[in-house]
């Protein structure tokens, strides 16, 4: 495949979302990737942080005071950190893929009430869009400003926006019941990440009053859908990948499986990474992240109960790849006019630990 | 201590409840094992199959055929294999404990809708008594059939009974979602189990119909709850332990911390193995098992959420001590007249995997 | 890239080698794979056994009977299958690629001697090449018959040929302490693999006289070594990835540093998928499996003590990829006259469990 | 068991040894513990920290300077701290077991160099018996101050000693392939500990220069060996436990199993805490450290090659049980004249993971 490459450079090159955004821009046909930046490892050989990047051309950290003309941007910084910066980052690049939390929410009310803080550039927000494309597609290819959705919500969105859409879910309430491996929390050491600690947890760490809420409530809404929305998320041994089970129950009444199927034919028949997977045979039935693991793929399963009265759903995805750079990289793909899935193909491993 | 020492046999002593059962009563000051029956170890030594009894004397498993009189019989069979041969376990001992699901029902139509078959000693049902002392320490005291709970069951109706007989719990529906470790699947290999294939999953291999649905229903009944009870179950990568998250919405509307201690404290504050789990601070804040194996202990926590209409519980215990073999030691020495922590004092050990 | 594509199909294609050898195929410009053959799965979907294959088109298992003409044939069979049914697959196709041992040694008494059984086809022996492409490309190059090494072995004459070469290693003795992952063991269930006895382990399986042995002593013979090796083999708790730990006394006498990069700069400066990895910084200063899963890379490190006088290497390697699959499509790609690393670039994730 | 209970404190309580001693000495007949001395933790509950202590009496942290007079102290502290003030702590307590390195060694030059710093009180050197009761049982019966072993070391000199003493490691070389758990780094976060970069490493951190070879050379000295001893560690990804594969070449010439099974029972015949295990069925035919997690055995296994001319044991123990705070029980016992088991009679789980 022969694509114009873009020049592109990684804000926040050390963490874990830039390292897999690293690993999949420097595979890419359409991506000439000038710059790694980090604050911290700054001069440092990048595969001193990220040993798979080993495979590539050698290649140092540069500072964010040394961040050069480019075409497209890409951050992955901590919480709260990209809005401080932002007009430099605007004046660096004509469009910027956020992996952060900064741009996700359109009212500064909500970031308050969530992130404890006033937001910063609250006159930016209306310019981002929700970087989501299974919901926001067409937004997202003309965007030169694009928040990338948290990994949590990426799984629930997706188990849940087409249901929204059909009516099956309106005013809830609905649980979501996450469990997650210990990527998520980032790349710096913690206590609650020491390998004794963290090892075979099965630890509740957000029983309730978890951020991702509002952003998940917020794209139903989108689709319909004004509920009370519960988010409990449990950390559990592996290292990367999501699992969330939505418990959901059904405000249209009793729906059927053809009814369940419908809508999420409706919604993912043509995506190229959402697969329905529901199976009566075989040991990975359901959707499952640990196959996920390095894939953009995000597996969406379900179950009825009670004469349809309850309804399971299953959606699996690896949050940094669907839940952070390989979501982006899609955008990114979608923004520059490239085939959907350039870069992205990885099949994932089997048999895999995790 | 000095105990009377009662003669105790276990039957499917090379299964791993019935290893635990070995293990505890080997060094129980009450109990003087005299046979560890397995119809296809027969003659083996005990410590081929359970390596860490090589810790005490050596001794071969029996055949059930040459079963011997003794005290108490326990019996940790698979589901449906104990009532087959009820009438001669019940010749050999004149008190039977039974961790199997067999005896756990009282009316033999739920038998027949949750483990799809007759029952084949229906008469039988109603002299087993659930043995769960939490919530039926009289009843253990005097019984001479006791058929412990499950151990999905245990975690639930622990989370859950106290909530019921309170009223926050009544009319429903309840979520449980339930993570579980390998070793709930028992002892015989699989495909589901082989390692390259079960290590490191998150798969919800009953997303609805968990037949410890019926046997939690029927206990939060007697505390006067009648509800729409909702069980998923999801394999993780321990091998030990049971995190159950229930979800719940108060029935009685909304209500405070301080009703949810109130709740908790009538029912745990003398109970010598449940202990409420709700720290500000420390990394183990919230029950979790891992801290919990090898021990009898379930811990229980919470947390509301949306001015209390939204409650949280988090239920952690061993599946093979307080979810099976503990659970039924607590039960022999309630039966006995011995105290009733005697040899179930191991505190577990931190740091540890899982 | 625009290769002309050759017919390849796959015996064997249920296990996970086959697996590997279908996702590497699949993806591959090169290959146009025709038939995933399996006696116990034909007829059913491939991505019931593999689920990650999902992402590519569907495709259902072949019964060996009904194997068609094609180009390159690779078998992936349980030890001592592939050479009973040699003359169907050499009917089948021109270029057979083994991935089992059945061809590896080239004198039947050494088959005999460590697989405890006369070799079928001792005739057939001399036609087939050892195919690991950095002790022998050029005879990989124009080979019908090619038979890929063992794991462990490919691992441990990785690390030592270089050495072989030079001198350092002349006559031993090698101790050779290869760390293993669940997947070495195969697909096929067992009470070894049964999740709660193989989660964990650290279980040294075979202490010594493990088969490999033979395969890398003969690998070495041809570096001018003459030795007694001895090969240690410990089971660890991870599903992929073998580290060797390979303890030399160098026969020259003290070696230096540089010696030992001499050695390894000589064979190695050029090779595609080996690096050598020595870092004085960072937390992956050594070859470490876990980042190289999924991937066809070895990596090789060394440290030196007591003054050159013992010599400690370290040879890691993803067992199912290098190991196995990957290494096949390697000495496909040099057969086929393709660029040596089509279709194996993946660089393998970071963080990432095991 | 009736004992008179001696007044003991632990300082360095907070970490992980210091937390093992707790849980072993708060559930000993014969102790009375009075303080859990912690700098960092002073004032705050025990339970914080170790939450399997929540099975005991409340009980908060003291501050160092407040330690007050008792019978026996434990130390358990950082390589380097206890010898700072040794003078408090031998005026606060008759007898001292300390499980740091600080006085393991009795020559100052020794601990020059391998810790690269001056000893600050090398006259004390002398007073300190090295606490391995299998190799000093005696002395240590009569200590005042008592050295515990490394944990590596532990596990080496029990698997090396018997050998060393009749006669068949007498010059060497020895190799010790040491796989480690992640507790032996301690209860301090790292980057190398962060969950995501230690889950499933097989990490060799120390390939040479392994502070505890001294320890074993030292010891093994002792049993008239006198020999070059290679040391490599690997960290992998299990919590608790070493598996020390250590390699020999009989210097006495080739050696029989029997030869090797007499030296074996020659010195742990009669050992409460050394098991040799040599099984030729079943799963744990060898030593295998999973199992012994939370014990205070050591297990020990071996294996013949070429005639006797190569052996490899085995062994396996919990680095920070029979490797560190059960050791030291066990040596309070024997300095107390109690029963050697006292408190250290916990058999172990199976199954269990890691």
């Amino acid at each position: 495949m022969s694509l114009t490459r873009l020049r592109v450079s990684v804000v926040g090159a050390a963490g874990y979302g830039g390292g897999e955004l690293l690993r999949l821009l420097l595979d890419h046909p359409g991506a000439d990737v000038r710059q790694a930046v980090s604050r911290r490892f700054a001069g440092e050989p990048v595969s001193l942080v990220h040993p798979n990047l080993r495979s590539f051309r050698p290649f140092v950290f540069s500072r964010p005071e040394d961040v050069e003309q480019c075409d497209v941007l890409f951050l992955s910084l901590p919480n709260g950190e990209s809005m401080g910066e932002m007009d430099r980052w605007m004046k660096t690049a004509a469009v910027i893929i956020d992996l952060g939390a900064d741009f996700r929410l359109r009212r500064p009310e909500d970031w308050k009430a969530w992130y404890a803080a006033d937001h910063k550039r609250p006159e930016l927000l209306g310019r981002f869009v929700y970087g989501l494309p299974e919901v926001a597609r067409e937004e997202v290819r003309t965007a030169d400003y694009i928040a990338g959705p948290g990994c949590e919500a990426a799984a629930s969105i997706l188990g849940l926006y087409p249901l929204a859409k059909e009516g099956i879910v309106r005013s809830g309430p609905v649980v979501v019941d996450a469990k997650m491996g210990s990527s998520a929390a980032g790349a710096a050491p913690a206590e609650s990440t020491h390998h004794p600690e963290r090892a075979g947890v099965v630890r509740t760490y957000k029983p309730t009053g978890h951020r991702h809420t509002i952003e998940i409530a917020r794209a139903l809404e989108n689709a319909g859908a004004s509920l009370p929305l519960h988010l409990t998320a449990t950390a559990i041994g592996m290292v990367r990948g999501i699992l969330a089970t939505i418990h959901v129950f059904p405000d249209c009444g009793p729906v059927s499986e053809k009814d369940v199927w419908r809508a999420y034919r409706a919604a993912y028949a043509d995506e190229p990474f959402v697969r329905v997977v529901k199976q009566t045979r075989g040991l990975y039935r359901f959707p499952e992240p640990k196959i996920l693991q390095g894939t953009n793929f995000c597996e969406i399963g379900f179950e009825l109960e009670d004469g349809g009265r309850r309804l399971v759903v299953l959606s699996a995805l690896d949050n940094l790849v669907k839940g952070a750079a390989g979501n982006a990289v899609q955008c990114f793909n979608l923004r520059a006019g490239f085939p959907e899935t350039t870069g992205l193909t990885f099949p994932g491993l089997h048999p895999v630990g995790s």
